[in-house]
Protein backbone atom coordinates (compact mmCIF):
# COMPACT_ATOMS: atom_id res chain seq x y z
CA UNK A 1 0.00 0.00 0.00
CA UNK A 2 2.98 2.38 1.20
CA UNK A 3 5.10 1.45 -1.85
CA UNK A 4 2.22 1.45 -4.33
CA UNK A 5 1.49 5.11 -3.37
CA UNK A 6 4.95 6.05 -3.30
CA UNK A 7 5.40 5.16 -6.24
CA UNK A 8 2.52 6.99 -7.34
CA UNK A 9 3.82 10.02 -6.04
CA UNK A 10 7.12 9.38 -6.99
CA UNK A 11 5.91 9.46 -10.65
CA UNK A 12 4.43 13.15 -10.74
CA UNK A 13 7.27 14.37 -8.55
CA UNK A 14 9.57 13.47 -11.87
CA UNK A 15 7.00 15.19 -14.13
CA UNK A 16 6.62 18.29 -12.02
CA UNK A 17 10.23 18.20 -11.82
CA UNK A 18 10.81 17.92 -15.39
CA UNK A 19 8.75 21.10 -15.92
CA UNK A 20 10.25 22.95 -13.84
CA UNK A 21 7.51 23.13 -11.06
CA UNK A 22 9.36 21.99 -7.84
CA UNK A 23 12.36 24.85 -6.49
CA UNK A 24 15.93 24.43 -7.55
CA UNK A 25 17.10 24.58 -3.58
CA UNK A 26 15.36 21.56 -2.18
CA UNK A 27 15.53 19.17 -4.98
CA UNK A 28 18.74 17.60 -2.78
CA UNK A 29 16.42 17.90 0.44
CA UNK A 30 13.42 15.87 -1.66
CA UNK A 31 16.09 13.36 -3.13
CA UNK A 32 17.72 12.49 0.20
CA UNK A 33 14.03 12.07 1.57
CA UNK A 34 12.78 9.94 -0.66
CA UNK A 35 16.02 8.03 -0.81
CA UNK A 36 15.05 6.14 1.93
CA UNK A 37 12.60 3.21 1.63
CA UNK A 38 10.24 4.50 4.79
CA UNK A 39 9.45 8.04 3.05
CA UNK A 40 8.29 10.51 0.34
CA UNK A 41 7.83 13.57 0.10
CA UNK A 42 4.02 14.67 -1.11
CA UNK A 43 4.48 19.15 -1.43
CA UNK A 44 7.17 20.99 -0.52
CA UNK A 45 8.92 24.58 -1.22
CA UNK A 46 12.04 25.97 -0.43
CA UNK A 47 10.73 29.06 1.21
CA UNK A 48 9.93 32.26 -0.28
CA UNK A 49 9.03 36.02 -0.22
CA UNK A 50 5.87 36.83 -1.54
CA UNK A 51 3.55 39.91 -2.03
CA UNK A 52 -0.49 39.03 -1.51
CA UNK A 53 -3.05 40.89 -1.73
CA UNK A 54 -6.11 39.60 0.34
CA UNK A 55 -9.54 40.49 0.17
CA UNK A 56 -9.68 40.16 3.89
CA UNK A 57 -7.84 39.02 6.72
CA UNK A 58 -6.71 35.78 6.72
CA UNK A 59 -9.08 34.85 3.46
CA UNK A 60 -6.26 32.74 2.10
CA UNK A 61 -8.72 31.11 -0.42
CA UNK A 62 -9.30 34.30 -2.09
CA UNK A 63 -5.81 35.74 -1.81
CA UNK A 64 -3.95 36.27 -5.12
CA UNK A 65 -0.32 36.79 -5.10
CA UNK A 66 1.18 39.87 -6.71
CA UNK A 67 4.56 38.59 -6.59
CA UNK A 68 6.37 35.59 -5.58
CA UNK A 69 10.43 34.99 -5.41
CA UNK A 70 11.93 31.59 -3.99
CA UNK A 71 15.28 33.71 -4.17
CA UNK A 72 16.69 37.04 -2.22
CA UNK A 73 14.41 40.06 -3.46
CA UNK A 74 15.75 43.67 -3.95
CA UNK A 75 13.85 47.25 -3.80
CA UNK A 76 13.14 47.45 -7.57
CA UNK A 77 11.70 43.39 -7.47
CA UNK A 78 9.21 44.43 -5.22
CA UNK A 79 7.81 48.19 -6.31
CA UNK A 80 7.07 46.67 -9.58
CA UNK A 81 4.33 44.43 -8.72
CA UNK A 82 3.15 46.23 -5.82
CA UNK A 83 -0.45 47.30 -6.80
CA UNK A 84 -2.79 48.20 -4.84
CA UNK A 85 -6.85 47.66 -4.86
CA UNK A 86 -9.90 49.47 -3.82
CA UNK A 87 -10.54 47.00 -0.97
CA UNK A 88 -8.33 44.26 0.55
CA UNK A 89 -5.00 44.56 2.09
CA UNK A 90 -1.22 43.74 0.59
CA UNK A 91 0.77 41.88 2.61
CA UNK A 92 4.70 41.26 2.48
CA UNK A 93 5.63 37.91 3.70
CA UNK A 94 8.58 35.74 4.03
CA UNK A 95 8.24 32.25 4.69
CA UNK A 96 10.29 29.29 6.06
CA UNK A 97 10.85 25.86 3.74
CA UNK A 98 7.99 23.72 3.95
CA UNK A 99 8.11 19.96 3.32
CA UNK A 100 5.77 17.59 3.67
CA UNK A 101 6.77 13.71 4.51
CA UNK A 102 4.45 10.14 4.35
CA UNK A 103 6.31 8.19 6.30
CA UNK A 104 5.98 4.61 6.67
CA UNK A 105 5.00 4.04 10.26
CA UNK A 106 5.33 6.52 13.24
CA UNK A 107 8.45 4.93 14.39
CA UNK A 108 10.22 6.83 10.99
CA UNK A 109 7.67 9.84 11.57
CA UNK A 110 9.60 10.20 14.90
CA UNK A 111 12.47 9.74 13.59
CA UNK A 112 12.57 12.25 10.81
CA UNK A 113 10.54 15.23 13.04
CA UNK A 114 13.91 14.81 15.30
CA UNK A 115 15.98 15.26 12.54
CA UNK A 116 14.73 17.96 11.26
CA UNK A 117 13.79 19.31 15.16
CA UNK A 118 17.75 19.30 15.74
CA UNK A 119 18.66 21.23 12.23
CA UNK A 120 16.44 23.96 13.27
CA UNK A 121 13.13 23.05 12.03
CA UNK A 122 11.30 24.04 15.44
CA UNK A 123 7.94 23.85 13.71
CA UNK A 124 8.25 20.22 12.87
CA UNK A 125 5.52 17.89 13.92
CA UNK A 126 3.12 15.10 12.82
CA UNK A 127 0.09 16.89 10.93
CA UNK A 128 -2.03 14.02 10.24
CA UNK A 129 -2.17 10.34 11.04
CA UNK A 130 -5.76 9.33 9.70
CA UNK A 131 -5.32 7.58 6.08
CA UNK A 132 -1.01 8.54 5.85
CA UNK A 133 1.30 9.66 8.75
CA UNK A 134 2.37 13.35 7.37
CA UNK A 135 5.75 14.94 8.90
CA UNK A 136 5.56 18.43 8.25
CA UNK A 137 8.79 19.88 8.35
CA UNK A 138 8.77 23.65 9.19
CA UNK A 139 10.94 26.55 10.61
CA UNK A 140 10.34 29.55 12.65
CA UNK A 141 11.20 32.05 10.56
CA UNK A 142 8.87 34.54 8.94
CA UNK A 143 7.45 38.17 8.47
CA UNK A 144 4.17 38.43 7.82
CA UNK A 145 3.65 42.50 6.70
CA UNK A 146 0.32 44.38 6.09
CA UNK A 147 1.78 47.19 3.90
CA UNK A 148 -1.63 48.56 3.35
CA UNK A 149 -5.23 48.48 1.84
CA UNK A 150 -6.13 51.40 -0.65
CA UNK A 151 -2.21 52.76 -0.95
CA UNK A 152 1.20 51.85 0.38
CA UNK A 153 1.23 53.13 3.91
CA UNK A 154 5.25 52.70 4.66
CA UNK A 155 7.87 55.03 2.98
CA UNK A 156 11.17 53.87 0.73
CA UNK A 157 13.13 53.30 3.68
CA UNK A 158 10.87 51.38 5.40
CA UNK A 159 10.42 49.13 2.50
CA UNK A 160 14.42 48.66 1.84
CA UNK A 161 14.62 47.62 6.00
CA UNK A 162 11.86 45.24 5.68
CA UNK A 163 13.45 43.13 2.69
CA UNK A 164 16.72 43.48 3.92
CA UNK A 165 15.11 41.46 6.93
CA UNK A 166 12.97 39.42 4.40
CA UNK A 167 15.83 38.18 2.46
CA UNK A 168 17.93 37.59 5.76
CA UNK A 169 14.56 35.25 7.18
CA UNK A 170 15.25 33.67 3.91
CA UNK A 171 19.09 33.22 4.34
CA UNK A 172 18.58 31.93 7.72
CA UNK A 173 15.89 29.20 6.71
CA UNK A 174 18.08 28.27 3.82
CA UNK A 175 21.33 27.40 5.58
CA UNK A 176 19.05 24.72 8.13
CA UNK A 177 17.66 23.04 4.72
CA UNK A 178 21.91 22.50 4.08
CA UNK A 179 22.35 21.47 7.67
CA UNK A 180 19.25 18.88 7.12
CA UNK A 181 20.81 17.66 3.78
CA UNK A 182 23.74 16.95 5.69
CA UNK A 183 22.25 14.88 8.48
CA UNK A 184 20.21 13.28 6.22
CA UNK A 185 23.57 11.92 4.24
CA UNK A 186 24.32 10.58 7.26
CA UNK A 187 20.95 9.22 8.61
CA UNK B 1 1.89 6.48 34.73
CA UNK B 2 -0.68 9.10 33.14
CA UNK B 3 -3.52 9.89 35.77
CA UNK B 4 -0.18 10.22 38.30
CA UNK B 5 1.00 12.83 35.57
CA UNK B 6 -2.03 14.56 35.49
CA UNK B 7 -2.54 14.75 38.69
CA UNK B 8 0.75 16.68 38.92
CA UNK B 9 0.22 18.92 36.46
CA UNK B 10 -3.62 19.91 37.36
CA UNK B 11 -1.79 20.48 40.77
CA UNK B 12 0.32 23.32 39.20
CA UNK B 13 -2.36 24.37 36.95
CA UNK B 14 -4.30 25.41 40.25
CA UNK B 15 -1.50 27.16 42.25
CA UNK B 16 -0.94 28.88 38.40
CA UNK B 17 -4.88 29.95 38.10
CA UNK B 18 -4.69 31.09 42.09
CA UNK B 19 -1.86 33.19 41.09
CA UNK B 20 -3.55 34.92 38.09
CA UNK B 21 -0.46 33.37 35.65
CA UNK B 22 -3.33 31.87 33.64
CA UNK B 23 -5.23 33.82 30.75
CA UNK B 24 -8.69 34.31 31.69
CA UNK B 25 -9.73 33.89 28.25
CA UNK B 26 -8.15 30.63 27.93
CA UNK B 27 -9.76 29.10 31.15
CA UNK B 28 -12.79 28.13 29.51
CA UNK B 29 -11.05 25.86 27.37
CA UNK B 30 -8.69 24.53 29.61
CA UNK B 31 -11.20 23.60 31.89
CA UNK B 32 -13.49 21.32 29.45
CA UNK B 33 -10.13 19.51 28.22
CA UNK B 34 -8.98 18.67 31.63
CA UNK B 35 -12.45 17.13 32.52
CA UNK B 36 -12.04 14.69 30.20
CA UNK B 37 -9.17 11.71 31.82
CA UNK B 38 -7.98 11.46 28.02
CA UNK B 39 -6.52 14.83 27.79
CA UNK B 40 -4.30 16.97 30.34
CA UNK B 41 -2.94 21.17 28.96
CA UNK B 42 0.83 21.13 29.81
CA UNK B 43 0.61 24.71 28.86
CA UNK B 44 -1.33 27.50 26.94
CA UNK B 45 -1.95 31.01 25.80
CA UNK B 46 -5.21 32.92 24.85
CA UNK B 47 -3.41 34.75 21.93
CA UNK B 48 -1.68 38.17 22.53
CA UNK B 49 -0.11 41.11 20.64
CA UNK B 50 3.53 41.98 21.99
CA UNK B 51 6.16 44.54 21.33
CA UNK B 52 9.57 42.32 21.58
CA UNK B 53 13.00 43.60 20.90
CA UNK B 54 15.10 41.33 19.68
CA UNK B 55 19.22 41.46 19.59
CA UNK B 56 19.27 39.43 15.92
CA UNK B 57 16.27 38.06 14.06
CA UNK B 58 14.99 34.59 15.43
CA UNK B 59 17.38 35.18 18.62
CA UNK B 60 13.95 34.28 21.08
CA UNK B 61 16.24 33.21 24.07
CA UNK B 62 17.44 36.83 24.55
CA UNK B 63 14.47 38.74 22.94
CA UNK B 64 12.59 40.85 25.71
CA UNK B 65 8.77 42.08 25.99
CA UNK B 66 8.16 45.35 25.83
CA UNK B 67 4.48 45.20 26.35
CA UNK B 68 2.33 42.20 26.13
CA UNK B 69 -1.36 42.36 25.53
CA UNK B 70 -3.64 39.03 25.89
CA UNK B 71 -6.81 41.28 24.83
CA UNK B 72 -7.06 44.39 21.76
CA UNK B 73 -4.73 47.64 22.31
CA UNK B 74 -4.88 50.88 21.36
CA UNK B 75 -2.56 53.52 19.24
CA UNK B 76 -1.58 54.71 22.82
CA UNK B 77 -1.18 51.37 24.60
CA UNK B 78 1.45 50.53 22.29
CA UNK B 79 3.24 53.96 21.95
CA UNK B 80 4.01 54.09 25.91
CA UNK B 81 5.68 50.97 25.42
CA UNK B 82 7.96 51.65 22.15
CA UNK B 83 11.70 51.75 22.62
CA UNK B 84 14.72 51.05 20.30
CA UNK B 85 18.23 50.02 21.57
CA UNK B 86 21.19 50.94 19.71
CA UNK B 87 21.45 47.36 18.45
CA UNK B 88 18.77 44.90 17.66
CA UNK B 89 14.93 44.99 15.74
CA UNK B 90 11.37 45.60 17.69
CA UNK B 91 8.61 43.99 16.29
CA UNK B 92 5.05 44.14 16.33
CA UNK B 93 3.61 40.72 16.99
CA UNK B 94 0.26 39.33 17.05
CA UNK B 95 -0.41 35.68 17.98
CA UNK B 96 -3.12 32.83 17.60
CA UNK B 97 -4.10 31.38 20.96
CA UNK B 98 -1.91 28.04 21.74
CA UNK B 99 -2.34 25.18 23.87
CA UNK B 100 -0.66 21.88 24.45
CA UNK B 101 -2.70 18.59 25.41
CA UNK B 102 -1.13 15.70 26.60
CA UNK B 103 -2.63 13.00 25.48
CA UNK B 104 -3.55 8.97 26.69
CA UNK B 105 -3.09 7.38 23.69
CA UNK B 106 -2.67 8.32 19.57
CA UNK B 107 -6.11 7.81 19.51
CA UNK B 108 -7.30 10.50 21.97
CA UNK B 109 -4.56 12.49 20.41
CA UNK B 110 -5.89 12.27 16.92
CA UNK B 111 -9.35 12.33 17.81
CA UNK B 112 -8.72 16.11 19.73
CA UNK B 113 -6.24 16.99 16.41
CA UNK B 114 -8.87 16.72 14.17
CA UNK B 115 -11.98 18.29 16.59
CA UNK B 116 -8.88 21.70 16.88
CA UNK B 117 -8.62 21.24 13.09
CA UNK B 118 -12.65 21.64 12.72
CA UNK B 119 -12.64 24.87 14.49
CA UNK B 120 -10.43 26.85 12.30
CA UNK B 121 -7.10 25.76 14.24
CA UNK B 122 -5.14 24.90 11.03
CA UNK B 123 -2.23 24.49 12.64
CA UNK B 124 -2.86 21.66 14.68
CA UNK B 125 -0.89 18.83 14.84
CA UNK B 126 1.11 16.59 17.49
CA UNK B 127 4.32 17.96 18.37
CA UNK B 128 5.89 15.23 19.90
CA UNK B 129 5.37 11.49 20.75
CA UNK B 130 7.97 10.49 22.84
CA UNK B 131 7.49 10.25 26.29
CA UNK B 132 3.69 12.05 25.70
CA UNK B 133 2.09 12.38 23.43
CA UNK B 134 1.40 16.34 22.90
CA UNK B 135 -0.88 18.11 20.66
CA UNK B 136 -0.26 21.13 20.16
CA UNK B 137 -3.30 23.39 18.92
CA UNK B 138 -2.76 26.53 16.99
CA UNK B 139 -4.34 28.73 14.44
CA UNK B 140 -2.63 30.64 11.30
CA UNK B 141 -3.52 34.15 12.57
CA UNK B 142 -0.19 36.00 12.88
CA UNK B 143 2.08 39.22 12.15
CA UNK B 144 5.42 39.67 12.74
CA UNK B 145 6.18 43.10 11.36
CA UNK B 146 9.86 44.89 12.24
CA UNK B 147 9.29 48.27 13.09
CA UNK B 148 12.83 49.60 13.10
CA UNK B 149 16.26 48.91 14.31
CA UNK B 150 17.68 52.03 16.12
CA UNK B 151 14.67 53.89 15.39
CA UNK B 152 11.12 53.98 14.28
CA UNK B 153 10.57 53.47 10.34
CA UNK B 154 6.92 54.02 9.83
CA UNK B 155 4.67 56.94 10.62
CA UNK B 156 1.70 57.24 12.89
CA UNK B 157 -0.89 56.18 10.79
CA UNK B 158 0.64 53.03 9.53
CA UNK B 159 0.99 52.02 13.20
CA UNK B 160 -2.79 52.87 13.53
CA UNK B 161 -3.67 50.51 11.01
CA UNK B 162 -1.07 47.71 12.18
CA UNK B 163 -2.75 47.78 15.42
CA UNK B 164 -6.18 47.54 13.87
CA UNK B 165 -5.21 44.55 11.86
CA UNK B 166 -3.49 43.08 15.55
CA UNK B 167 -6.63 43.54 16.71
CA UNK B 168 -8.64 41.41 14.08
CA UNK B 169 -6.35 39.01 14.10
CA UNK B 170 -6.98 38.89 18.14
CA UNK B 171 -10.75 38.94 17.36
CA UNK B 172 -10.80 36.20 14.71
CA UNK B 173 -9.25 33.65 16.80
CA UNK B 174 -10.83 34.15 20.14
CA UNK B 175 -13.98 33.24 17.75
CA UNK B 176 -12.25 30.04 16.99
CA UNK B 177 -11.72 29.50 20.80
CA UNK B 178 -15.23 30.16 21.50
CA UNK B 179 -15.98 27.46 18.33
CA UNK B 180 -13.87 25.06 20.36
CA UNK B 181 -15.47 25.15 23.74
CA UNK B 182 -18.75 24.55 22.08
CA UNK B 183 -17.66 21.20 20.21
CA UNK B 184 -15.94 20.94 23.70
CA UNK B 185 -18.69 20.76 25.29
CA UNK B 186 -20.56 18.26 23.18
CA UNK B 187 -17.46 15.92 22.14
Amino acid sequence: MFEKKKREVMDKLKEAISENRVDKDILDTLNLINSRKEYYTTSSCAGRIALIWMPDLGDKKRAEFLGKWHGKITYEDMIECLEFRDHGVVFLISQSPIIHVASYDLKSAVKIRNLAYSCGFKNTGIKSINKNIIVEILSTERIDVPLGEKELLVDEEYLRFLIKYANRALERSRKKLKKLNEKLRSF
